[in-house]
């Protein structure tokens, strides 16, 4: 039996430690997952930053200044940078930037890239078992870099405490911007780039929008403009996400986006694993299997094979 | 009690009907939904072409020239195209463009367009519900247009009989595109822009590239060079997915191939009906909502959380 005490001694005093795990996680080795089963009531420490925005808003650019910003406050961070999964939006660029940072950074600072091409789905619950493993770690900090569209981005976002949005002049119409959904997920927006053409009218339709939106909790959406490429906004990013922090200790909100954050995981997990299993071995899942079959038959239409999975898992 | 005679009549008869039912079904209205529980049992004669590609691969020009040319085969064809999540891709372009075809178009021809802006997750369930719905209307050739990345991609394609594949040159590294995953679930893979600088040395790749692959089933996956803007290649493309089609139909292939669609369908839909409940209603669902709480409260880990609902499911 491994003991939690022992092994988080381990991660915080060899340095080759926590990739190590972070390896054996991500590549699914029973080794590392029995690991952070003993891990895991240790977790849920750590301020989990999502940091999300379209190719083109200097997400990378924007991550080095914050990461930066965060450790000129003293504090250990973790950055997780989720490349994209297509070939061409050059997912590799924060990765290379960010290793390069690596070779000079401090013991504080603590940088992991996870390739999400030729993974075959299960992104999402991928990350969050690394989450867990940096947070276990005991880093206070902690930033997931992703794209943030389809399915995989709001995934990731959900895992998150605060979720920055970057948003950047000429990326495109600052309306569809805002109906993309990719601002409804956003506790923090950031207009980067803030020194170009139409960063004005970016930052004007932004608090526009959100003046009209009334938001259920009552929390109006700092919008904040940065400059990454020059550190200018940087310290007030990292204030707007100290709010954000306290703003969720109270009245039980950081409990609720956890539970939230859990729901994600597991039915990510659900699936993954499923999926896994199913892969690797036929027979077992008996029942799945033949509603699966008769679904393929079309004795069983897909709404009442669902309805009555669901009704199995739910019961109590 | 709706008979499926009297409803598929309806939906070949009046042209209204079809678009209606699409609408239902779209959003999720009951009423949508239990005439597709009752149209269910009578689809499954469709041939389901996926086309994916990356943007700027000319997937809306070979789309359309692709209709063209099925038409030119005197079969009646739908067209389902799927919005990308993201508002910079510039989703709408071939929405556009299908939407000004259909104006002129024959009545051998639907198209329909999904967005999947402010959509919250289930892209692929509700895709595979629309599918249904023109394979019951009774259109021999159902095309569906995706980006193809991600989860959402992965899962739209899994809904395929057929899957097509687009590259064009000077889209980046050709190697990096076979890396990506996105030529593993091709059954076709299309070099378009053939026309263009770098076409031959991709199409030269990328035979290398499936030559040693040496499927498991032993089918070489045919690499067809179109330039869609022009039509050329695009018969021989047609001819590739009917023999496509034609290899389904023996050894069981095509079961096989259902199966996995409906596992993909049936995954996707227990996520998204669960997550839609969730959020609609809290007190059911008792079992799984306790489970999400000790997680949250790292009572219990996500891993142990997963395989204890999935043998819930798997029982018999």
């Amino acid at each position: 039996v491994v003991d939690a005490d022992a092994l988080i001694e381990r991660l915080v005093s060899d340095s080759r430690a926590l990739p190590r795990l972070a390896t054996l996680v991500e590549n699914d080795d029973p080794r590392g997952l029995d690991l952070l089963d003993v891990l895991y009531p240790r977790t849920g420490q750590a301020h989990i930053v999502g940091v999300t925005g379209p190719p083109g808003s200097g997400k990378s650019t924007l991550i080095a200044a914050l990461l930066k910003g965060l450790r000129e406050t003293g504090r250990r961070v973790a950055v997780l940078a989720i490349d994209p999964s297509s070939p061409l939006t050059g997912g590799a660029v924060l990765g290379d930037r960010i290793r390069m940072m690596e070779r000079h950074a401090d013991a504080g600072v603590f940088v992991r890239s996870m390739a999400s091409r030729g993974r075959k789905g299960g992104l999402a619950w991928a990350t969050a078992a690394l989450v867990h493993v940096l947070d276990a770690a005991g880093y206070p900090l902690i930033l997931i870099e992703t794209v943030g569209t389809g399915q995989d981005g709001t995934d990731i976002a959900a895992l998150a405490d605060t979720v920055v949005v970057l948003e950047a002049p000429g990326l495109g119409d600052g309306v569809q911007a805002i109906k993309s959904g990719l601002l409804e997920v956003g506790d923090i927006v950031v207009v980067n780039k803030a020194d170009q053409p139409g960063a004005d009218d970016a930052l004007r339709l932004l608090r526009a929008a959100f003046a009209l939106a009334h938001p259920a909790d009552g929390r109006v959406v700092p919008i904040v403009a940065t400059t990454a490429a020059t550190g200018e906004g940087v310290a007030a990013l990292v204030a707007a996400i100290d709010e954000h922090a306290a703003w969720l200790d109270h009245d039980g909100r950081r409990i609720h986006r956890r539970e939230h954050a859990a729901r994600t995981e597991i039915l990510t997990g659900l699936r993954t694993v499923f999926d896994g299993r199913v892969d690797r071995q036929t027979g077992q899942f008996e029942h799945l299997t033949t509603i699966i079959s008769r679904v393929a038959s079309r004795e069983l239409s897909p709404r009442r094979a669902v309805a009555s999975l669901l009704d199995r898992l739910a019961g109590s």
